[in-house]
């Protein structure tokens, strides 16, 4: 009998309205930092968190050190589902562009990125990503392209902006010879417009202050998982504290970090990867924490993601509890797990069992093939044992008869076993349209996250933080 | 080469110290209304936005007239993945308990709720859900008892809570003989104590201001589903409204409406069902919004969900579109659905082939044989043609042998086909880890999402609101 006493459109139109209160306009700040978890939304966090609150007996800076806090939508403005380089225009320009585009609006108008207008302002500017620089969410603040996938143009845009640092992963197709634009290796054209370009972790130690343009992209395309790293060679963290410290100047600057790989992990469904690089990624914040400590009023923090990847959602059926801590049990991250898989498959041969496999599986995965299996345990149901069974059965045939499709079924199947043991489920390889964390911390950071809905809302207020005239008000740190 | 250059740690302490902000006391607002959907988290709410966006052209009030919105944690006391009861305690009292617990610490101590306060602070309280009244969410804000599962002493509590209006869902086990508290069937004991009570729909719309207290709980154990009700029946916006005229007085109220049977759906992995829900929810919102507009400054409305339900994902392998659009035509809901589908099963019979069956599927959930199948269209391609024909032999062997398993195989099947044509992919059937969007509307709405990042400080913060000099403040409506 539902009867709406008045019109229901009425009364939507009426509260719609009353919500449509402005948000103050933002006052320049000094420094400004704007961080992007690469495919992280709230479970990608949510299992982070867990696992440090777990293993460290603490959180993560990522979800606690943020007062202000908004739900931000993620689609763009011709998908209801993202990728990385609309949304990364959303972000870095104020406008929902088409999936692909890099830091132009659907009809190919230029879009002015907060970072090309940090530049114009005096300020320096500093980009900086775990995966290829010239990737879709780093080029968004440098480049200007109808496809994502122009990656020799983006370079050259990279070379033209002028930008003071860029680190992180390598440049994909630096010499692509056959790019219509094509005028040499885009290295040799940074060093040609006077970039300091260091490849090597001696090289990228060695700059100091006062070298001038930076271009320190290490010599891999990426930078390695986390998990695979032991902690050797130049990482995230140490990116975006030398950065800091060669970027400092009395006009300021604008930074962009991303945890690119985080993105990659979900794609391959490893939770173990996302997990390290999240960890990580946070560590890389820990060093604006630590500038703005010595900068009080002057620093601006945004860390947000650009979406989510893999549709992962934690759960356990049956249980109300999950295990994240099992993930430590994951030796390496799924692109070398699949490798050395497919590696131990050959070495055994056409005589190989699967009984002779059981050890390389536990060792590289935790899981156990003898016990009773019981949740927070790594020791393996009999409907497991079968799955992994066959699942070898593919892939030994795939491997030896060097068929690409399946050979890497065990590697997935044994990754798959831990990461629901630990309670986590994929159910995608791809993006998701669960809406992301954008957060907020120091000089105006409440007015930054008031009223944000959007994604493009992030682009707007940071092109207002990175006006001409830095504001070295002595706001309290504390909201 | 990561070395931070000062403790990690020191600076996670530093940071989190920093947000340590304490939001403002909320002073008493002379009406206070609490929305709560069950089982409701960001996934849900976006499939409902996206579908009234392109069939009415309109937004959610859910998602855009509430000016300030949290991102709420949902976990239990002694569970990673919260249950109703210990979600709505944390909600009703603002304190974390253990999974089934209602209104009660993990101890076991008695905890004050939301609503008895308010009561006890000269308040008229109105608790409606459209599931049983008995049913945790709502228990939680009347009732105390270790367990959700003891329905009929939890039926006692609501009798001796002397509240004003209860409405919604009837009684689960009304007359529960075997209770070791038994003294009589509930609604009997109801009317001894003084309620009326008001079992059927002309009862129901009967009641007029000065009725005294109120038990109007419908004729059924929970109300049907939006999509089974053709608009008949008293619904959920109805109760709003008539708590509404029944409750207003000079000393305000508290209200505490839910949407349960959200979370039914979502159980049931049932997308429409739970879309529809979804929608009539937000025009019981809407009540809240008409009565507002008589008493500026002098309504606080909150909304929030209780945990997500159903693992839901929106996504479309291989699009960045979804069809959400699609699942109106979905006839009824799964509980009626597979009760159909088990019908035409045995009406067909032995001798009932596949393709007589198929005129029933197309006409139940739209889905389509015949011509091409592609994203949009609901023409089935022959792998799914194939999983039907499958599923239809399965549950045809269990209808006409009795065999209750695999039963309803086929109607789940049918379901989950035109669920993923629409972009909906459940991978549970139980609740997951997914926070929940918290957001506020009216009096003092900033300060109380100000910071909030648990469900227990929607309980806190509402305690407050419900303090007994209800405040007329005169403030604008508008942020």
């Amino acid at each position: 009998m539902i009867r709406l006493t008045r019109s229901f459109l009425f009364f939507w139109c009426l509260a719609a309205t009353m919500v449509t209160a402005t948000a103050a306009e933002i006052q320049p700040v000094k420094y400004v930092f704007l961080f992007i978890g690469d495919g992280m939304s709230f479970p990608q966090q949510q299992m982070a968190e867990a696992f440090v609150q777990k293993t460290e007996n603490r959180g993560l800076l990522l979800n606690h050190a943020f007062p202000y806090r908004a739900i931000t939508s993620t689609y763009a403005a011709d998908a209801f589902i993202t990728e990385s380089a609309a949304a990364a225009t959303a972000i870095a320009c104020g406008v929902k562009t088409n999936n692909g585009m890099i830091a132009m609006a659907p009809n190919g108008d230029r879009l002015e990125t907060v970072a090309e207008l940090a530049k114009k302002n005096g300020r320096k500017v500093g980009i900086i990503s775990s995966v290829t620089i010239n990737h879709a969410t780093p080029a968004a603040f440098y480049a200007h392209n109808v496809s994502r996938g122009n990656m020799y143009e983006i370079g050259l845009d990279l070379v033209a902006s002028g930008f003071d640092y860029f680190g992180g992963g390598g440049l994909d197709r630096p010499n692509d010879t056959g790019a219509s634009a094509y005028r040499g290796n885009i290295y040799d054209l940074a060093k040609e417009a006077g970039y300091t370009v260091a490849r090597t972790e001696a090289e990228i130690k060695a700059l100091a202050p006062g070298v001038g343009k930076v271009f320190a992209v290490g010599n891999t395309a990426a930078l390695d998982y986390a998990m695979d790293s032991n902690n050797t060679g130049v990482r995230l963290p140490d990116f975006t504290r030398q950065a800091i410290e060669l970027l400092d100047n009395p006009n300021g600057f604008f930074m962009m970090v991303e945890g690119g790989k985080i993105d990659w992990a979900c794609h391959a469904n490893d939770g173990a990867a996302a997990l390290f690089d999240i960890i990580e990624f946070d560590k890389a914040i820990a060093m604006a924490f630590e500038f703005a400590e010595k900068h009080p009023g002057d620093v601006l923090i945004v860390v947000t993601g650009d979406h989510e990847t893999g549709a992962l959602t934690l759960k356990n059926p049956g249980s109300s509890q999950i295990h994240v801590t099992l993930l430590a049990n994951q030796k390496v991250s799924y692109d070398q797990l699949s490798s050395l898989t497919r590696r131990a498959i050959r070495e055994n041969g056409e005589e190989g069992t699967f009984e002779q496999i059981q050890p390389f599986i536990t060792d590289m995965c935790g899981l156990v093939f003898t016990g009773t299996s019981r949740a927070g345990n790594l020791v393996l149901t009999a409907a497991e044992v079968t799955e992994l069974e066959n699942s070898f059965a593919t892939s030994k045939a795939a491997v030896l008869a060097n068929q690409s499709a399946g050979q890497n079924l065990l590697a997935q199947t044994m990754m798959r076993l831990l990461n629901n043991k630990s309670g986590l489920y994929w159910s995608s390889g791809d993006h998701s349209a669960l809406p992301v964390q954008t957060s907020a911390w120091g000089n105006q950071a409440e007015q930054v996250i008031h009223g944000m809905r959007e994604n493009t809302d992030i682009g707007k207020r940071l092109k207002q933080a990175v006006g001409s005239s830095p504001s070295t008000r002595r706001v309290a740190l504390a909201p």
